[in-house]
């Protein structure tokens, strides 16, 4: 007979400042196979461990590698007393994709930002990146203003 | 013959706490011409208040009512050493479009962005603002990854 706690879903848990290792190495691998320049990984776990210390930050990981992670960024909102959120990286290991922890980590992520006083989530995505914007889409996250409005933009430049 | 002086545009200025009041009537007006819902002037100011103590906030101005600002927030990058930057808000007053206003602003909060320590700066736009994503455009903002890359769009939901 099957143990159905081998195929339940693993959780997510809030990263820790002794995380940061684990979180450095993650955003190197993902940078490094989307073929973006990837600080050390050593230079990523420290960059994390300050961001954590200040607060503005919270990751979730989910899996024993840890297998993946959602980074949130946190500021206070302009047009309300609460915070806005941003999902600066969503990030899952290769050989463990295709299993819900994108998902996992979704819904780990929508519960600190509500825990932490967040009235809007934004995120940033590419148009062909369809596994990821049919994921957002799925808990109800819209590219159109309030939902049913214009389509919304990112325009950037480097400075 | 015509004094020079009065066809120059006016030069942007970096806020200081003093103009917080002058910036919650500005973001009141905004919103209201846009028909969100709009705290009233004396909560914005006070908000502003406090966003410009926390650092993270930086209010460019321009004209004498002042007639039109630009809002910038930072926060540490996660990878680069740099800040990342976020023009949260662009308004001029109605009377004062077409003038110029809005290209003043965005010179000086590039200006700003960069003496910041920033190597980004993004934008968040709706699809048939025109006026505002030729203006990105022409100073070198692009809804394209990297310039010439996919789309990027923005998604959002409230939590």
């Amino acid at each position: 007979m099957r143990d159905m706690s081998d195929s339940a879903p693993p959780l997510a848990r809030v990263a820790s400042r002794s995380d940061a290792e684990a979180i450095g190495k993650l955003l190197h691998d993902f940078n490094k196979e989307f073929g973006e320049p990837a600080p050390q990984p050593a230079v990523l776990a420290n960059r994390i461990d300050r961001l954590l210390q200040d607060k503005d930050t919270t990751v979730v990981l989910v899996g024993d590698g840890p297998d993946g992670l959602a980074a949130l960024r946190f500021r206070l909102a302009i047009w309300s007393e609460g915070l806005e959120c941003y999902l600066a990286e969503l990030y899952v290991v290769p050989d463990r994709r295709g299993q819900g922890l994108g998902r996992v980590l979704m819904e780990g992520a929508l519960s600190v930002a509500r825990e932490r006083g967040a009235d809007t989530m934004n995120i940033e995505v590419d148009e062909p990146d369809m596994a990821a914007r049919q994921l957002y889409e799925s808990l109800g996250f819209s590219n159109r203003e309030g939902g049913d409005g214009p389509v919304m933009y990112v325009y950037e430049r480097n400075l």
